[in-house]
């Protein structure tokens, strides 16, 4: 988990645009029946770039486009998004549809094709209808209003319940410089990204590889430490532009103010991952799992995902039902380092097991706690000094709900 | 899968204690409310036996017991059974608790405490109530009437919906021998085994170290190939007894009739296997996916297991939604060998992909077929000459019930 000093607190006045030279918009251009489903966000400068992708080894068209900007040109000014088609398993129709969609909004925009980001959400496996999308890229017009940026976020949902962002503000070099995300989910979460997409936008000065190696090393304790439901998605995308508007000395690990920087950059990571989880299908609930006295710090992630990602943790959760040894059990087949004697276990402040064998709990206190919409467990794996922290939701009735009649 | 020759037919008329020298029992002792929750099987000698048990590093109680049975003894004479407490997590306490089982039920029988296996399924973590399996112990009488069978086969239960058993009788050296197994599911089941527990028994002479390599090579495509929510149980076990008293020669691969015993025990396992698949809890249906075109044969097995335990294409599947692409989509994260523009894929005698790429098909066609009991998904990857196939069900409102609400 990352620990914010005192100093960093999270902005509710800045958005996605509120970086110098950003702006946004989000329109409703027919892949859905009434919901904005196309999105674009502009850097009024290219922008170094930073994104990390599904590890689906079926990916949708639109990332191999994305990626390709990220790792060739190392810049970019302007990512399109729609929701409803996903474009994946769409063969070379939707690569061609991909690319077009690419070169459509560059000529809009006048600027060169290879610094245009696209990504797609929605339904696998159908084409898109290419003309409804033409008409929207015709008709989408980014603004710098609050408005503008809300529009943004509500575009890039499927079955989200809300929209999703954060925003820090801090002083590099005494300039005032902003980190703003904003994130989709919601189904198909689990560690190794997932139907999510996320933008993060800041004004900092930072080069493509500096800010590329931080994503990454990020990514794996926020974005992919969250589940929903163990499916890995084919489109999921991170990622982060940083024009240097905001005029402070190229940020390094060297530069003084660097931890200012990384410590807001993984805030806004780890709040954007914990609303991902938060509003997973059908979820009522957030389950945050730490996991402390592992091996390693790898291991102790693999526990907290292995346990966050257990169905049955996941029902008992929703049920209320204090049912920890279901949370043992998916600690036994995490495939990690494991004694089953050393393992203590507390949900919320409660202890209910120590050094592998139950406690004699007030099973109405941790019904009570339960009930709470979010609900933390800790695991104490009483072996070495690994730690680590993993998100999720509960199983609930509407995520079969959801996901059984997605298309109907 | 396992290919039964035509003269291989599932015998109607035989069961458990069908093999020469077996007996059972059924009661209801007290630890369910009123169902049936204490079953004992035995054998008129001796039995050579083989097992298998739970991968979970977290082990009952009872199995670490068993294990020792089947590894140093190598014969067991009478197998114990409890539902309603799976004797898991319960530390120092629990094992004793075990061990009494084992000792009461070997005194109560007249026979070596190290030829008595012990078995018990239910809620994780709380201590066996011992004057109530004592008590029971006491009071339960094996018989060798069919309604004795049909007992140990429903007290073996947990929220399965039905009991699961299956037999084949054939000859081996002219002489008959029967092979007969009862099993139950139905929740935490995944590769690797889950909270189920499988019971074979037969009358054919066969080594301890045999009857072990033959088990341990059919688990594999067998019990290892079904899933229902991805959950490994600590509990998991099969165990296989067999008694000689037939009066065949011992069977080695060596045997004239080594392939016509090995062929009927390995449709004895995948008729179990897919009993427990399709009374999963909540289920509504079977899906079998049969993997061909892979790598290797493991490979095959892998990107099977991946896409039935994937909780989209099930919730697909319940919904009668033909969501080929949530199909596609799991195959690519299986985390084994994948090319994108190979694959084909049917759902039932329909194909929906092609080269990567979809097909146009009846969706209402496809959405009639899925509404059928049995769902059968094929995908050829196009690759080499792997083969392999695993079982599972769908996803649904019911599952969330039982999981939510099992201990209330």
């Amino acid at each position: 988990m990352v620990t914010v000093s005192d100093k960093l607190k999270r902005s509710a006045s800045h958005n996605i645009i509120s970086p110098k030279g950003y702006k946004a918009a989000g329109i409703h251009c027919g892949l859905k029946h009434k919901k904005k489903d196309l999105a674009l966000l502009v850097s009024e400068v290219p922008a170094n770039v930073a994104g990390v992708f599904t590890t689906n080894v079926i990916k949708a068209a639109p990332i191999l486009l994305s990626k390709d900007v990220v790792q060739n040109t190392g810049k970019m000014q302007a990512i399109i998004v729609n929701s409803g088609n996903a474009n994946a398993c769409t063969g070379s129709q939707g690569a061609d549809d991909a690319y077009t969609m690419q070169k459509l909004t560059a000529e809009k925009l006048g600027i060169a094709q290879d610094l245009v980001g696209i990504c797609s959400t929605g339904v696998i496996g159908e084409l898109m209808p290419m003309d409804i999308v033409k008409a929207g890229i015709e008709k989408i017009e980014v603004g710098s209003q609050l408005e503008d940026a809300l529009d943004f976020s509500q575009a890039i949902l499927t079955t989200d319940t809300a929209t999703k962002h954060t925003a820090y503000n801090l002083k590099i070099d005494g300039k005032e410089v902003i980190i703003a995300g904003v994130a989709k989910g919601s189904g198909m979460i689990k560690p190794n990204m997932a139907t999510m997409l996320a933008y993060i936008t800041t004004d900092a000065n930072i080069s493509h590889e500096t800010l590329q190696a931080l994503l990454a090393d990020t990514t794996e304790k926020t974005f992919n430490a969250i589940t929903v439901d163990g499916d890995t998605s084919t489109n999921d995308t991170v990622l982060v532009l940083a024009n240097g508007l905001a005029g402070n000395n190229e940020l390094t690990p060297n530069h003084p103010d660097w931890n200012v920087f990384t410590e807001a950059f993984k805030a806004a990571c780890e709040d954007l991952s914990k609303m991902i989880a938060k509003d997973g299908e059908g979820a009522t609930k957030l389950i945050e799992v730490n996991v402390t006295g592992a091996k390693t710090d790898v291991e102790a992630l693999q526990i907290a995902k292995t346990v966050v990602g257990s169905s049955l943790v996941k029902t008992a959760v929703f049920g209320c039902d204090a049912n920890w040894g279901r949370i043992i059990c998916a600690v036994g087949y995490s495939g990690m380092t494991v004694d089953p004697e050393t393992i203590k276990i507390h949900i919320g402040e409660i202890p209910v097991v120590e050094f592998g064998e139950p406690i004699l709990f007030l099973n109405d206190q941790l019904t009570e706690y339960l009930k709470e919409n979010e609900v933390k467990i800790a695991v104490d794996m009483g072996i070495g000094d690994g730690k680590g922290t993993a998100w999720g939701c509960d199983l609930t009735y509407d995520y079969v709900q959801i996901n059984a009649t997605y298309r109907s």
